[in-house]
């Protein structure tokens, strides 16, 4: 999905504008995304001056707002459905400064009718929390129930191959 | 802490706008707080076009930004400190619909050396989520690591009343 909205400097060039500018996601955005060629995807944004705290970090309320996008972006790639939020546990484990740019996904860990656990993390420096100069910034769990279908918002479908760990 | 900015049309007499204007506060805000003669005390903010998702109801992430400002209040201005998120827990009970004004605070549940762990209500239609008409949004726990002192933010001391129950 690219999008005609520049990334703004310090954005990874596998990264692409999500189309999302309604709303909340004006608000806070732009939020990117990436699909790459190992399967895995995160979302991402960058911490600009918009987003920060009175100590010129990253409002944590910023990162609990990304976290539900991240997190629950693994119903919308992985199983095409909308959803809405039940329950989110965020772990706070390091500041994202000013400049950084952040990233996030989940793995399913269950499912049981039109409701959806997740485990997610969020971090820096790097496409994957376990990369050398990679630093988690938060993890959590995430409990979100199914909507109706949304095909269309990745190339990802869980069903259709094996899960892989963060 | 009267400010000069008005508030917004929707916006309870009793409260008065917050004085953060910097970074993720201008971006998320204006965001109000009362203290009342009850001793009770709430921050609250007014769901306006820049906090929706797709379904035109305020995103969960906003009332999950708004959780970790409304919960981790309660340091702020009952124990004067500053303070940083360890972890919040959130369950999101109902939407909070465009056009309706948020409230939520929090008591604190325990103190261990630099820690305080809170229960925390977030709520819309009164001064109290057990008020006729009021429905609950979202309910949660929350822990936070206190940093140096903050004095001057409310005229609450925890440690001069007992404490209340939401």
């Amino acid at each position: 999905m690219p999008d005609s909205v520049a990334p703004e400097t310090g954005v990874p060039a596998d990264f692409e504008v999500t189309t999302w500018r309604g709303g909340f996601g004006n608000q806070v955005g732009p939020i990117y995304q990436r699909f790459s060629a190992d399967g895995t995807w995160a979302r991402g944004f960058l911490v600009t001056d918009k987003h920060t705290n009175g100590f010129q970090n990253c409002h944590g309320g910023m990162l609990m707002a990304f976290a539900d996008m991240a997190f629950g972006s693994v119903v919308t790639y992985e199983l095409h459905r909308f959803w809405v939020t039940v329950r989110l546990v965020t772990d706070f484990v390091s500041s994202a400064q000013l400049g950084e740019f952040v990233q996030g996904n989940a793995v399913i860990t269950g499912t049981e009718d039109d409701f959806v656990t997740v485990r997610g993390h969020i971090w820096t420096g790097g496409n994957s929390p376990q990369m050398a100069g990679a630093r988690t910034i938060m993890t959590g769990t995430g409990l979100f129930k199914m909507l109706g279908e949304r095909p269309g918002q990745s190339p990802l479908d869980v069903q259709a191959k094996p899960q892989k760990a963060l």
